[in-house]
């Protein structure tokens, strides 16, 4: 946790928080902080800056918070993703918000196993917490947007296009398309299939809807490494 | 598993290979093969190709095998990387033998836990069974060179100047450095602190070896993201 994050319900006055639960137990546990402490801490949202603890006991911790500084910009990214394995999908929620990914649709595609969308992990409070937790290790305060689409066909043909206006669209798909590109400055949709890849009818449509696709080489990566490297490639 | 790894003592003649354990549990449950079914092959450290499923029953697999191509190029790099958290140690394995990473060197910093350092990960086998589960995602057959270096200073002092000469030596560091350079085609040495970063004193005495310090960014990545996020930019 290289950053304690607070909600709007912390706050006991304007630059006063109180804290319990897990940021408490890695408060104690972990950071071993002790009144007279500072921490840095940043408003979901908001502004970070730091905060110093003024009380402090194994039910509760208090904070006196000066929030200054505003998070780091977002990458102005889009990613359109095949909704992943459950096991994986936290761990690259976690990445995305790391990485500043500001909008993320979950996409459904031929290869999604249909219980992966049975997860538990779909549930807004746990992308959420795993979001933060991708927030917490980067320093950045505000959450990616998340939005859920289970019909492809609908999506990439009615919503899509209107989506990826004034963007870069790539598709990311091995076979033999222009290598990926670097150093975008614009905006960015890019979509990534799931383990496997897309099928071909899926690329088509993409394409029709206006995404061009690209690939990084011959190496298969995991979705989750595809994710980190195609991200970092592109900004 | 997009490559089936074959070993040397897996041959019964030039062409022929009998497989069990792990490798026909997967044939069996994941890929549901039958004989008949060809599957994409390779020899650890040789070619690759396909072999066709000759003989199949529950405890073992006969496959006749033809080797013609050459698995992908390494990428051209040495990765000098602080002994990661045993956990996350087993994925970077993968993840840079996914990528095609030549070497990677182990080695301590003020920040590396002691115990890391007693984790069975690093045992020989378990170190050569994490990459190859690297090397069947990728597609590739050659194993990343693997040292270990547990003392810090005289392995920067009197062995790195020689190990970096004619590379790109480059140590990620947060801070007020140049940005990691992007597309490099020579040979790159790149240096990876543990969580929290190398101390100053290890910047110091990496820079003084020849290495660049470069930043990433104001984002803090854990090690995992920055292994890959690093490296794809890099090539």
């Amino acid at each position: 946790m290289n950053l304690l994050l607070l909600e709007e319900q912390d706050f006991t006055a304007p630059q006063r928080v109180r804290l319990s639960g897990r940021r408490l137990q890695h408060m104690l546990e972990i950071q071993q902080v002790a009144v007279g402490d500072y921490l840095r801490v940043g408003e979901i949202g908001g502004l970070m800056g730091e905060g110093e603890v003024v009380a402090l006991d194994a039910q509760q911790a208090e904070l006196q918070v000066t929030l200054t500084q505003p998070p780091p910009a977002k990458l102005p990214l889009t990613l359109l993703l095949a909704m992943p394995r459950p096991k994986m999908f936290r761990r690259i929620l976690q990445h995305c918000a790391t990485l500043g990914v500001a909008e993320i649709v979950l996409l459904n595609s031929y290869r999604v196993e249909k219980s992966f969308w049975q997860t538990p992990f779909l549930q807004p409070a746990v992308i959420r917490e795993n979001l933060l937790l991708g927030l917490e290790q980067a320093r950045d305060t505000v959450l990616p947007r998340v939005r859920i689409e289970k019909r492809f066909k609908p999506f990439v043909e009615d919503h899509l296009p209107a989506l990826i206006t004034g963007t870069t669209a790539l598709v990311a798909h091995p076979g033999d398309f222009p290598c990926c590109p670097r150093a975008l400055t614009g905006r960015v949709t890019l979509a990534i299939g799931p383990e496997g890849g897309w099928i071909p009818y899926e690329v088509d449509k993409l394409s029709a809807a206006g995404f061009q696709p690209v690939q990084l080489g011959e190496r298969i990566l995991r979705v989750e490494t595809a994710v980190t490297a195609l991200i970092s490639r592109l900004f």
